[in-house]
């Protein structure tokens, strides 16, 4: 418990200015955005790798769990803290320490904003690929924590692949120093292991990435169709040609809907899928690419092609797939939001059974795919305060996570698993797999006391094991 | 202790002709392609998971300790069994399960070789990114445990980005299954975990690949320079300009020799340095970029520059690289292969150091260089039986690491820890950054049976962790 001694030791480590203990601050750290909530006992704001491992000393000392965040987009219940204890809030902790042009490389604190990280890094000419959705706000120590995707992801890999160092604050409060500069390193991959684990092993308090050089040109690529399917089917043509898009984005009805009636970029009411293909590389490349991409969308009968090869033609493209999140929360702000996976070839099956699904409870989901790689978001739409929606969101969601995982499937593709998922865990996992992830936790986490509840589903029974 | 009844049991579970415990067998899988020996008591070739699940098992009852093995290339002692015990060979197992092109992914046993798996996918268009340059010979479970680079690995990553799930033997002899399919999965990367951890958490017994359309064409400008260091500056600025070839070697004067000796290219003899660039990609890509190569070697005085764009003039600038390797080897078979990398700014200053280390210690060092990830093979040539060329070839070989890791470089590139290295992990980590390593070997192989002595060093002495 954080009585008046804890709160005390806290202060005498960050400042009694970076200790929040009134409930309207508790309050605000108290959710994320996900329907996970969880009451703080206090809200500690370090400024150093040294006070960080200071606060979970403290914590660790007094077996108080805690909870490392950032900007608090979490989609998955990461970063609420669900059982009570300390929230460790590293929005202090934003400054960029190095960007190194020639090496490709950047060193950075958890609190940096995806966004103002890629402006400061356009001026070079490079990139830190990750771009999910929420780049405007989320911060890297959260792209992190949570292997965050994003519409780039599919050339370029998901966060793991652009993260090569860190400094780590174990949950015994030491410091260590996992990988480097170097692209690999020797001795066991402590650095992918961090990377997705939800603050569950450790909070990284420093992070070494891998940048990449902006492209020299891109062309956008937009296909209308009739149905899902045949949107589907385009994107996983496209792949299987051997062509590989930086985006390969797919909206629905209800997706454009809630586009055209907030953000109107006059895309068509009456059609069910929108293909955005976005190609990039050296100029030369671009026309041959998308030329077959526009040819593939008419083999499949897209009803309108459009390609865009100037800066403001592509921007006009894009636009609607940028806002696309944004509309549908702004159409219904109560809104489950998953993110199953399938593989590629099966993304067809899929969406026929998230269409059933859908119909069979009826219910709006909105839909917006990074098809390339088979990551399917459903947004399930449903009224606030409703029970009873809600409880037939829910019933969808479990029933979406199911289909995927029977097509060979995830439950994740970027949100990472929180509590919201962790119940869906065993559909890909037996107890004696999960069990093998604990033996992880476990060595990191011996008190339990790193973001409790989150990713892993309750440990098995002794015997379950065997 | 592997007695008549320990053979029995491993007997019972993989029939008799497949344990072999004749001397002259043992001699036969004492060794790998390091300086690394050790005499396992028995050998034992299971013929599936469930089968190495029961020799492990029956190992870790009696704390017998065990190595897998395939083809025995390893470069730093990871397949040798320098703590006796048995060894696991997996060459048996060589099956390629599946090969889903549309999805591209494979599902291969351990043992099949890299070489037959590429010939098998060339047909359909796809590769594994992955070309040790042992290719030929070493098995796909090798690659995953030394987490295996290659040439073409600079532009596609190393074996860690190329493999989505596994299944896998623990060291108590359990049988489990980390990843699948799809590229992201929930909970924590217990597959990038494996991946070169050099058979010390468990066996891989199954492997999921992803695979990678074959590119459309790709050429070679190959620059001849008078100076190592002008080589790897072109290396350098072509990277920093933004191009990524898909391959970009350097040889050096000695290695140029034994490959003019063995199979003679026509490569010129006074000359300190070759620089060759792949160039893959689509057609109408290639021209500009191997131009804008070539007048970089220019700009940086190459004495000659040749660009190959047929399969022949390929094939042809091609050659005096591929042989590098055997043709040292020829030149004298007593050879310390090392794999120091450092960022790829520092290659200059790494090149001066090493040929500074060379002169002072009167050796031969013949040096091949994946250039563009700052990966430099520096082959130690020293005379069989000299123990004091041999001990010259040690210092050197220590020397080099410590200059790349003090460029902010490692000691592995590509090559695995084994036993070779283990003395040098000091170098980059602290006895507490190693600690954090050895809570996951404990968490997974308490006994410390699997490949015991590889990778990690001796753990500290308790207290050493504070």
């Amino acid at each position: 418990m954080v009585d008046k001694k804890v709160r005390r030791a806290l202060e005498k480590v960050v400042g009694r200015q970076n200790v929040l203990t009134e409930p309207a601050d508790l309050l605000l750290y108290s959710y994320d955005a996900s329907t996970a909530v969880g009451r703080p006992e206090a809200v500690v704001l370090p400024g150093s790798t040294e006070e960080v491992a200071r606060v979970v000393k403290a914590c660790a000392e007094r077996g108080i769990p805690f909870v490392a965040r950032g900007a608090g987009t979490n989609l998955s219940g990461g970063s609420a803290p669900t059982r009570g204890g300390v929230v460790i809030a590293l929005t202090r902790m934003n400054r960029v320490l190095e960007i190194d042009e020639k090496n490709q490389r950047a060193v950075v604190q958890p609190g940096v904003v995806n966004l103002d990280l890629q402006k400061m890094l356009a001026g070079r000419g490079l990139q830190f690929c990750p771009d999910p959705a929420s780049q405007k706000v989320s911060t890297i120590g959260g792209n992190v924590a949570e292997n965050a995707g994003g519409p780039h992801c599919l050339k370029y890999g998901v966060t793991i692949n652009h993260v090569l160092g860190m400094r780590v604050v174990l949950p015994s409060g030491e410091v260590r120093e996992f990988g480097g500069k170097v692209l690999e390193h020797p001795g066991y991959d402590l650095v992918g292991l961090m990377v997705g684990s939800e603050g569950t092993l450790g909070i990284v308090t420093e992070m070494v990435l891998r940048l990449r050089p902006l492209p020299e040109d891109s062309q956008i690529v937009l296909g209308i169709f009739e149905t899902l399917e045949a949107a589907g089917e385009a994107a996983s043509r496209i792949i299987a040609e051997g062509m590989m898009p930086a985006a390969l984005e797919i909206m629905d009805r209800q997706t454009i809907a809630a586009v055209e009636a907030s953000f109107p970029s006059g895309l068509p009411l009456d059609v069910e899928a929108v293909l955005l293909i976005e190609l990039d590389g050296l100029k030369e490349s671009l026309d041959r690419q998308a030329e077959r991409c526009a040819e593939i969308c008419r083999e499949l009968k897209a009803r309108e092609v459009a390609v865009g090869r100037t800066p403001e033609e592509r921007e006009k493209l894009w636009s609607a797939r940028r806002s696309a999140f944004g509309a549908t929360a702004r159409l219904s702000p109560a809104m489950l939001v998953n993110d199953a996976t399938v593989p590629r070839t099966k993304i067809p099956e899929a969406l026929r059974k998230i269409q059933e699904i859908e119909r069979r409870h009826g219910l709006r989901i909105a839909k917006i795919f990074h098809a390339g790689d088979g990551n399917l978001h459903s947004n399930i739409l449903f009224e606030r305060g409703n029970e009873e929606d809600f409880k037939r969101a829910e019933a969808a969601t479990a029933e979406i996570f199911r289909a995927c995982a029977e097509l060979g499937g995830t439950i994740t593709g970027e949100h990472g698993v929180g509590t919201e998922k962790v119940k869906f865990m065993s559909l890909l996992y037996s107890p004696a797999d999960i069990e093998a992830q604990w033996k992880v936790k476990s060595a990191f986490d011996p008190q339990g006391l790193a973001n409790p509840g989150k990713v892993l589903p309750e440990r098995a029974p002794r015997g379950a094991e065997a």
